[in-house]
């Protein structure tokens, strides 16, 4: 039985905190949260505190604070030579403080609390200092997902930014296509099944392989027509830029 | 019951006449293909032709050519004041010759010969010039579709400029995200999950209301390591460009 502590109990710590919750060979022993949690989140067996002195002991602490406060955090913790890790994907290991062993628990997926997560086909990345580290690692993601990759702090900069792409990305252009549909009073719900079946595709599909439209196709007069339409929005330079950078891609 | 018949068998095609071909109360009479169909596509039932002189009857035609060929295509058509519609989303009803009466039948979808799609959940968007050829349009929609939405060529114009976005632009950002990752001999598929929760996340809540990333918090320590990441990459521009367009949306 590997027993954890969650630190930071935002959309991460509470998916992971769920995850790890309802397995049979991990016990969450803690919740800290800098500040006291709301009681719709809370899980009546697993007890929590605001308060770093009153930490208990585990086998792995989980800091899933925001990127920006886990340097100062780690250092922060009432221990020593104990495995510390982070849940971040754009955040070296390098930057938990030394007192502790450091390593990375890093589920590539987007969370909001309100919508718990299947953890079972969620990516895992990890990365330890040592082989011990990175075995008790591999067993704590194991026990939730069925894909654990290994993966340094390097490469995970990639794998982070590349999720930027399908994630912040993709997202800014479903707000802009609700906008302008909206402009128009037309309901952004007759989008959703084209959006649906764009990401369906390409878990089969290679995503080049099944470009379309009139950027693709070099098709000026249906481009101009849409910049037409674009004339006087804020979104036409998104339009110009993304049509350019497909046109460069495959002309 | 309702006649129609198919002109044109590309993705488009193959789809509606599978669909219309599979509800009891609509028969596809023929399909009209400027080349022999690869008999992959054929149905055993439906007659083919290559040959415009051995049109059938029928209550509907449906033109699914691509977007250039309509006008012309809609010209050579061996008959009068029949219903004639075409299948796009970007080119004005007006377009098709005016010998016929003119209608349009737009699925808003991404199709592929080689997976049918079910219409059930696919907006059809439908206009015509009266309101029996409207009628009949909405019968034969609704045959194979629970949503059908009546819009004009004006506001029809408008959806696919959106569409481009969410299917189109978005897929590009998918296939710049692919090759990111194979650059660094990282795994596409462990995107995957992200991908398909995104797409899945605003078919409940609104996409302005789930963004996340570096440039809706403006970090600019992360945009600044992620466009070191991409300093001699191809893909640099559209980081800078999406970065910049959210940092203005929300800032």
């Amino acid at each position: 039985m590997l027993n954890v502590i969650i630190l930071g109990y935002g959309n991460i710590g509470v998916n992971i905190t769920n995850a790890l919750h309802t397995c049979d060979t991990v016990t969450v022993n803690q919740i800290v949260n800098r500040n006291t949690i709301n009681p719709n989140y809370t899980i009546d067996s697993i007890p929590t505190t605001t308060n770093l002195s009153e930490i208990q002991e585990a086998d792995v602490y989980i800091i899933a604070v925001p990127d920006d406060a886990i340097e100062d955090f780690s250092a922060l913790l009432p221990f020593n030579d104990k495995l510390v890790v982070h849940t971040s994907g754009s955040v070296s290991m390098q930057t938990l403080d030394g007192k502790n062993k450091k390593g990375v628990f890093y589920p590539l997926q987007t969370f909001t609390k309100n919508k718990l997560a299947d953890f079972t086909n969620i990516p895992i990345c990890i990365e330890a200092e040592d082989s011990t580290d990175l075995n008790t690692l591999q067993t704590l993601a194991g026990a939730i997902s069925n894909s654990v990759t290994v993966i340094s702090s390097e490469k995970r900069k990639t794998v982070h930014l590349a999720a930027v792409f399908v994630n912040n990305f993709v997202n800014h252009l479903y707000t802009i296509s609700e906008a302008i549909m909206q402009e128009q009073n037309l309901d952004f719900d007759l989008l959703k099944p084209l959006i649906a079946e764009t990401a369906e595709k390409i878990q089969h599909l290679a995503p080049g392989d099944v470009q379309t439209g009139p950027a693709k196709r070099n098709d000026l007069k249906t481009i101009e027509n849409h910049l037409h339409l674009l004339k006087d929005s804020p979104y036409k330079k998104v339009y110009e830029h993304m049509t350019e950078a497909i046109k460069k891609h495959y002309l």
